[in-house]
């Protein structure tokens, strides 16, 4: 979930061969690698005082899509809360829970609904926004979590779309192998983006209150270019060049085309909370992305990526033919992109200090 | 919204020509009468204090729909609040809305949510579910409203739809010309509905919190016959005969369809809402029910239950066909349907007294 450049980023949605729900593996591999590390943070963070004058714990999951990985995620949230609750002898009274879904107005959040657990024991609500706003009253919120989207922009950098500067992004659809101009426009937008959520977020959760994300990233000291999820992109990039050498899309297009998503440092991250000044790090931990074979890779960016490339292309692109392409680049360098030792999701715990 | 029988009742979605949001005037225009009331109820009845603590004001349109009549009421409503709220002084901070539009998951939710007014004054949720179960958590809201919903049952009432009960309901689609046996069936589902229904607000609304819903029904010592609702829907019901007469669809599917509706009295109103306890009624006024024009009738019959028309009889039905006889129909009688002085609608507002 997005804007890019005035453009919405939402997964495909329904429930097709193509859809984000049949096809998000690679993003619930992240959910399960993090469930012992949540537990864990919860166990030892969490104070039940923040919640016992109304006995609802309200929990968010920013950047939901279109389900199901939202579903374990939240799940295992409220698991960790009752097994913290009880442990304190609090065994009286339940707390309640309430779960806020949220991703862009655009999300499939018809699908979203109909597929909700018909089991669970929280009362559910979707929230359409960016999470780059606010998106809920001041102090109302005990836990928000987001998997997988933090790493996605508000927007694609201005001038990396004006063909007058020198930030101009010709012929590449990321900015991992491109100028230093380019490199620097996305820093600068992922800087105020995380800005912005951390403000947003600061005015959202109770004192005391906590977070938790897990982005794909890369390593403290390697380049942009030698990230695993760089690489798969730049192929993709590298394949609608090829189709637009065919004529079979615009070349002008491809130019157009930048996805808004940049992916950062443990320490960028770090820095970023702590200009914000209203969380303390509690939790910091860099888990090693599974990879997965390349036709799945093609599947899982085809349900995150289809509907943008298909409005921006409009009706001409075969999005068939194009990840064909992809998937033969995959298994062509296959290990250069799935051997990289630089494929990490950043797990990031934090706890929301004194109030403004 | 309800559950009929196992099948779901929702309005049209989308924005297309038989779209509930093209064709919801004629429950717009009970939304602009009750309009007055509830600033003159808000401004009579409200305590500012219930929701002091968080500064946030949480209200809830139940039954909502695809818009965009919710997006009127809850305006009103938001103003109305900060109408109160300042004239008591109060003008340093502002305090903060959260909406939570419910209706039933099958709701085209994606149309509600891209529709939303983009200069809103309030953070926007969406909550799937019926209203005759608990929705929200305890004390967490205090306003509820609901417009052209209350009379919507739960299910069609078992027996009605039970070929060896007494109270079968053979041939007709509604109860106002049926047996006693099938008027009494559905009116122990109406009273259980409400029984359910107040139930479930009584714990979600905070003490001192308030309750607002408009609903069509029928004069105190009316008949049911007699209700314009219940005229054009008994006008419906022929058609849907006349076309299986003509062995257009199923008879079996007309036997076995029956609305889920039932419009009360005020008399049974007050009794439900006694029963209750929980609630006192601050104000309850009948609203003449403006008149629609043939042609428009139609149009909202026809968004309000063209798609439980369609599941019904999946895919023999023209829709075409059956409105235009219903519009032949509604022009022949238009004395006896639209003449009638027994259509209103009931305007309730109730405040919850005390805690369980």
């Amino acid at each position: 979930m997005a804007a890019a450049g005035g453009k919405t980023w939402t997964v495909n949605g329904g429930s097709g061969v193509f859809s984000y729900s049949k096809n998000s593996n690679f993003q619930r591999n992240a959910i399960d690698a993090a469930k012992e590390l949540i537990n864990k943070a919860i166990s030892e963070n969490l104070d039940i005082n923040i919640f016992s004058s109304s006995n609802t714990f309200k929990v968010a999951d920013l950047g939901c899509a279109a389900g199901p990985n939202t579903f374990l995620a939240v799940q295992n949230i409220i698991d960790a809360v009752e097994t913290k609750y009880q442990s304190q002898g609090n065994t009286s009274q339940v707390p309640e829970f309430q779960v806020f879904f949220n991703d862009h107005a655009g999300n499939d959040f018809n699908h979203l609904f109909i597929s909700l657990p018909p089991e669970r024991r929280y009362f559910a609500t979707g929230v359409p926004g960016f999470f780059h706003n606010r998106l809920f009253p001041r102090a109302s919120l005990h836990f928000v979590h987001s998997s997988y989207s933090v790493h996605i922009l508000s927007r694609v950098p201005k001038e990396v779309e004006d063909k007058n500067s020198p930030a101009w992004n010709k012929g590449r659809i990321q900015y991992s192998n491109s100028t230093v101009e380019v490199v620097e426009a996305y820093q600068a937008q992922y800087a105020k983006d995380m800005e912005s959520f951390l403000k947003a977020r600061a005015e959202e959760i109770v004192s005391g209150g906590l977070m938790a994300f897990i982005v794909p990233g890369r390593p403290d000291g390697s380049s942009h270019s030698e990230a695993f999820v760089n690489k798969a992109s730049e192929l993709l990039g590298s394949c609608l060049m090829d189709m637009a050498n065919k004529g079979k899309i615009s070349s002008e297009k491809v130019d157009s085309l930048n996805f808004p998503t940049y992916f950062a440092s443990p320490q960028e991250v770090e820095a970023a909370v702590k200009r914000n000044g209203c969380f303390r790090i509690e939790m910091m931990e860099i888990v090693p992305q599974e990879m997965p074979q390349p036709k799945a890779l093609c599947s899982t960016m085809r349900a995150g990526m289809g509907t943008i490339l298909k409005q921006h292309f409009e009706e001409e692109i075969d999005l068939d033919e194009l990840f064909d392409l992809l998937h033969k680049k995959f298994e062509e360098k296959f290990f250069s992109v799935f051997g990289s030792g630089n494929a990490i999701n950043l797990f990031v715990f934090l706890k929301r200090v004194g109030t403004e």
